[in-house]
């Protein structure tokens, strides 16, 4: 695209999350939204009271194909996001897309293909990366603050969402397996999976634990059935370690400055290491709203011919693992290697 | 022994948990202390100090084979509490051992065998078992509280201990397996370990899968290189859901009157099951130090001729999950029926 | 008003609250906002593309003497609260006003006797009177969970914000003193309040006893210079206590089975007091948005014709205390009674 | 003393904190306890076993008046400081007395002149002042991290425990004044304390404000009918501001890299003030027990000849303020100038 032109967006899909999109988008600088369609009546009058101006169908072609727009986002439950993706890659539209990408690797790759031979830009709506947190977190690693990496330990537990296309790991999973793969940095050697099926015919608890090189070891507990939500992650490094608590108003991120370090005991009952504690530390974490970034980088990716680092390529090594999951859980454990 | 007689107790070991031992048999009712090894001077010159009366030895075979002596509390290095306990229950004395219990199934089973033969009581210082807070849940879930069990799921991670002859699922792991066991009340049927060595050769992080019939799943995480300190317990049931922080001076259980329950949904994206949330409530929690009421009814086993529901067979039982999970861990997650 | 019709609402004031006042208002069922005006050229542009339906002025009095309004909203500085309402109320207006309801009690008392001769309402925004927290501690104390009251002691600091034309106490008192006055429901007999000016000449920091009858004493902890916020009041009642933590999620108010009792010692060490401990409970609060629920009240109580509770008498009793904490300050701590 | 020699030290009182100061007396360098006495025969059986060596008496004279004793330490109820201390240092001995050190100037001001008189000294045990927490905010305030400070605000609430010859504000009071005494470092010019009798005819509800010179402003929250134990202090100054959470097993103290700053603003509503807000530090804290620390240095002081800092004129400034607030409280408020 010319790069003073602007770029003219339509979101399908207007239910839990939509609306978010569609405000963001609507105050990018660059971008703005021209349509938005939803199958479900009630939403399109919702859409109607809040954004006159705006075209409102139920038919998500109508914006798929539209000759009118430029890049689509799509909002949908995620048995429609490869479909959707696909008709609008064929009709020569940018696409942001929400998480999990896809539903199989098979899908991610063939819209890869697509794009590239297209020239189309895919950015997967991976939003927790622009949040100040894991921003933080991720400078904390690059300027070696945290040392040599130990592990990634996160719970993500509440009452709830159920859905009925997919279990507990591909509706809270994305969010840490996306998070890993920004701040880690390696491509994960194998995946083992737990979890039962206690309510709906899915899992609804889930343990996954992710072998990376060089002894870095993940972990991601979710569950649907817990009676308090938690946002809790712990990243042990050499050097330093931490814990992320995203629900904490003001102090999301305290860095410890502990650490353990081996010694030389020489009897039996010698410690062979030694601890060390230091003062503790919350680094000011910046409060913008994380999608309002990433929809305006969505933007200027697409204007300044750019390729996204939450790409489809990044999309699809988030399906991978859970790809991986699935099959781990359907074996009871086991190790499924990437 | 007669019913008005004193208990004679030996204890072996004086490091980190012998002092609380011998203070709580010294005080427990037709039982005392009478004679406390270790190999360390500086801990004989503290019992001494403390308790002049008490005869005080180097040598642990002084305990465990005097004539004197009825009972023998082993609070050693686990490697030690095979062959001390054998040779005390050799010598016809009744055993008061640390967890775990043993060092392998084997062992445990050789000391059963021994005990039944000799007709000694063997007691496994599985402590939790004994807290306000341990008690209080057994008591929400036999009088159906809680429901039919869905998941235990517990969090237990700290800086340190690092041992040399154990990872820390040994040092660890024993205290919530010997709270399953007593909780769930059924014979687990498998388990999935992933972990990984990062300090000194052994696991110092692990995560444990625990499965159980009628899908209840437990999950264990431990880990030694924690910047903060986690005692969580999540325990999910039908009817109701807990938790039981156990580094709360008050509040340690908190139980959620909070549900999900399936329901017909008609359409394609219908939900089909709805969440019930009403009160929180934390039950008072007797604060009577455990060790103490664990010592009086190894005194009181003793004296009245009862197994101990914390006998060497409750021990086992933990041990046999133990070396189960040392084999998962071995594999990096194979399920290891057990 | 006719039973059936619509009421139009004007809204004076699109600042920091305004916002939620209009859309509050334009949802609520036999209401509905016609106009709205700021003085900020801002704020009228957010409007329009907000409301693109609006009329929207900068000259509050094109809304105050309108013929087409019934009523309106007055969502400005402290300051201007009295002249607005005046003007509004001689051209037949009922009235909705932020809190403080005006800077003195003269001021109250004229808008309350010029609304009493032309039968108009004045309903003053007392917001909290309408969360979930405060209407189940209100029911707590009329069912007499917590028995006779003791205490009422609020803490509600944080850094920010200071206002050029108010201290601290006339800034963020009238939350407290409009939920003592609705919880206590007792006419307070006398005020003590001291404080300090460290920024920008007025009290940025004060604490505020009120004398009650009966012994109940409440307290107020207002700090515009604390480091963390803090909203959280203690209230001891003889059978039970409770806990407010306006800042907790999901578990606001703790209730304990904690007293206390007089008892016969005999001796001159004998304690005269024992001391209960019981349970805790979270009681379940309402999580409607306390804004909607009032501006509803409001309109029904026009077109039905009620006195609402949080009326002008209400809000001049919460100006009466703001005075007499204004002149106990003057005296860093003298008496002032009521 | 010749330095050499080793201090004898006798101990009045063993009831709930008596053990404590035995115990580290017993413990500490230079120092040994010869011998307590307690009126109660149950304590003086609890001495004996413990501590099969010592002299125990019922008599306290036998030990205030004894030849063989060259310190004393007073550990009974107020009441009996002054009496004790003034034979105890007739007797010629060094005096260790509990807080609060009299129940009135005119007994400490004698106490004062008796032991200038007779070159002994006198020390309070304010244990407070030997934490690693207090010794920390007092290293911040004198390396002017926090800069000029504005106020001082502690709450300092439990259930309990109510005494019968003392209110809520002698028994909590002196552990905040001395706080404030050590870290202010200014001489107090008035109080103003509020409060109510509700149980046993003396306060177990009080608010107390202390003013000092350059506007700094200190608050004390004690109360014995809370339902929940709080020991939080919020520190304000210009540059930082801290709270003081003693409750926290790690982190009882955190920094805040926040601030207010008078700007000129140059219209009407133009906020004067901007905010500042940036990481939060939480220093580690020494954890090394406050009263071995505080004994040692008792007798440090006495073999080196020197006078402590908790000496008989800091417990006198303690009760000058106590009865200052006797004085206010007795009045409803009303400013009591010192």
């Amino acid at each position: 695209m010319a790069k003073d032109s602007v770029l003219k967006i339509g979101v399908v899909g207007y239910g839990y999350w939509g609306p978010n999109i569609v405000r963001n988008f609507m105050n990018a600088k660059g971008g703005t939204v021209v349509a938005v369609s939803d199958v479900n009546p009630n939403s399109q009058v919702r859409v109607r009271s809040l954004y006159p101006s705006l075209e409102v169908t139920g038919i998500a072609d109508d914006i798929l194909a539209s000759p009118e727009i430029d890049a689509v986002a799509i909002v949908t439950p995620p048995l429609l996001h490869f479909p959707m993706a696909k008709t609008a890659l064929e009709n020569g539209k940018h696409v942001f897309v929400e998480k999990p990408f896809t539903c199989s690797t098979g899908e991610a790759e063939q819209l890869i293909e697509l794009a590239d031979r297209k020239h189309l830009r895919i950015m997967v709506d991976h939003t927790f990366l622009f949040t100040g947190a894991v921003r933080k977190i991720r400078e904390l690693i690059d300027n070696d603050t945290l040392g040599q990496l130990y592990y990634y330990d996160s719970t993500r537990v509440n009452l709830g969402m159920f859905q009925t296309d997919a279990n507990v790991v591909w509706d809270l999973g994305p969010h840490d397996l996306s998070i890993m793969d920004y701040l880690i940095r390696r491509a994960p050697e194998a995946v083992v999976a737990t979890g039962e099926k206690h309510v709906n015919g899915v899992e609804d608890v889930a343990f996954i634990t992710i072998y990376f090189p060089d002894k870095i070891i993940a972990h991601l507990n979710v569950n649907w059935l817990s009676p308090v939500k938690v946002r809790t992650t712990l990243i042990g490094g050499e050097k330093k370690m931490l814990v992320w608590n995203d629900l904490e108003a003001d102090e999301k991120i305290k860095v410890y400055d502990k650490g353990v370090k081996r010694t030389n005991g020489d009897g039996v009952y010698d410690l062979r290491v030694s601890y060390r504690a230091g003062d503790m530390w919350a680094p000011r974490v910046d409060q913008l709203e994380a999608l309002k970034l990433e929809t305006q980088y969505f933007v200027d990716c697409i204007l300044n011919n750019q390729t996204p680092f939450n790409d489809a390529r990044a999309g699809l090594r988030v399906v991978r693992i859970l790809e991986a999951v699935d099959r781990s859980l359907s074996n009871k454990g086991g190790i499924v290697y990437l």
